[in-house]
């Protein structure tokens, strides 16, 4: 593409970093933002600057936070013993929504994964298990996705905390509700035979 | 959505307010910019704030451009007689590309659309026609897409200039080139039929 203006360039070059967010759809976005009061883009820019810089992760559960404390763990009422090991604050917000969960969160920041080149140490995992260490935990609660990634990632942690004798489950794998079993992949449809629940239990939900 | 962070909300929330970025998505470009380093959205905030404020349009053309003059008006070399209207840089960018056209641009901002309230007061109309009066203009080529938008605003020029006596044109519609006959729709055949060009002249293209 060639510019009539550097500086439109610029700004076109840097939107278009973003992930999912080509040259093209950047220039659009670029060219609202012009047509737009100018409080418009200060309001954006300042408010990426401050979250940027200002932002805290809970020092308990890692989760994006703006005090030291997340809402979640300052909150007297959630069963700490209870803890649920999800990938980033996305699934944290997904859980919450549910209202089915009442215990506290430990955010890892992502999954094992050689081929992007994030390993276990660049994830919030010592952290955990310095908590099973200390017997803080009754149960641990595996809810990462269910790809290779999500697996590898479940699998060192379990290896890793396994002589603690912690108890862990991960959530259950099946068939969504409201879902014609016809259209279910085969695996999903076979794990939600073999970890089927009694019936009397499926109708208190 | 229920955020941990207010500072995060705020964020999301600016970013979603750009046009075809939904909630999911910008939380997605914003959890994507915390991963990266600070100068990231630095950079970012940065190059946007400065296109914002510093930003000039073209005072020929209305074109966007860096400086008082942009370069296409600038250039000795282009043809000043021959002016193509079209509606934004991106029209701009597009007919450059083709190295086809040497003479000058007019950027009208926008195309009439009483449905979004842009009215001929919104678009640098009164500019154009100023220039057309004061004998500037040999040729006006209009190049707006070919909706009710574009023809209107097509209309409203050609009725204001037409008592001036200057030449007008508009680019030619037709079967893109590479395009099979039977796929293409009704109106644009018809009119590739209605103007036929001498087989002579489209061989030396």
């Amino acid at each position: 593409m060639d510019f009539s203006s550097k500086l439109l360039e610029n700004a076109v070059n840097e939107v278009a970093r973003l992930p999912g967010i080509g040259k093209r759809t950047a220039l659009r976005l670029v060219l609202h933002l012009l047509k737009q009061p100018v409080e418009n883009t200060n309001y954006l820019t300042e408010s990426l600057k401050v979250l940027r810089t200002e932002v805290k992760t809970c020092e308990k559960c890692h989760n994006i936070s703006d005090t030291l404390l997340c809402e979640i763990c300052n909150n007297p009422k959630r069963d700490a013993s209870v803890v649920c090991v999800v990938e980033d604050i996305r699934d944290v917000m997904a859980i919450e929504n549910t209202s089915q969960f009442r215990g506290l969160y430990h955010v890892l920041g992502g999954k094992i994964s050689p081929i992007e080149g994030i390993g276990p140490q660049n994830l919030e995992i010592e952290s955990l298990i310095e908590k099973v260490k200390n017997n803080e935990i009754k149960e641990l609660i595996f809810a990462l996705s269910s790809t290779m990634e999500g697996d590898t990632t479940n699998f060192y942690i379990f290896k890793q905390i396994e002589k603690f004798g912690v108890a862990t489950s991960t959530i259950a794998r099946g068939i969504s509700v409201g879902d014609e079993l016809e259209y279910a992949d085969e695996v999903t449809l076979g794990r939600s035979i073999v970890n089927r629940i009694p019936f009397e239990q499926s109708m208190k939900l």
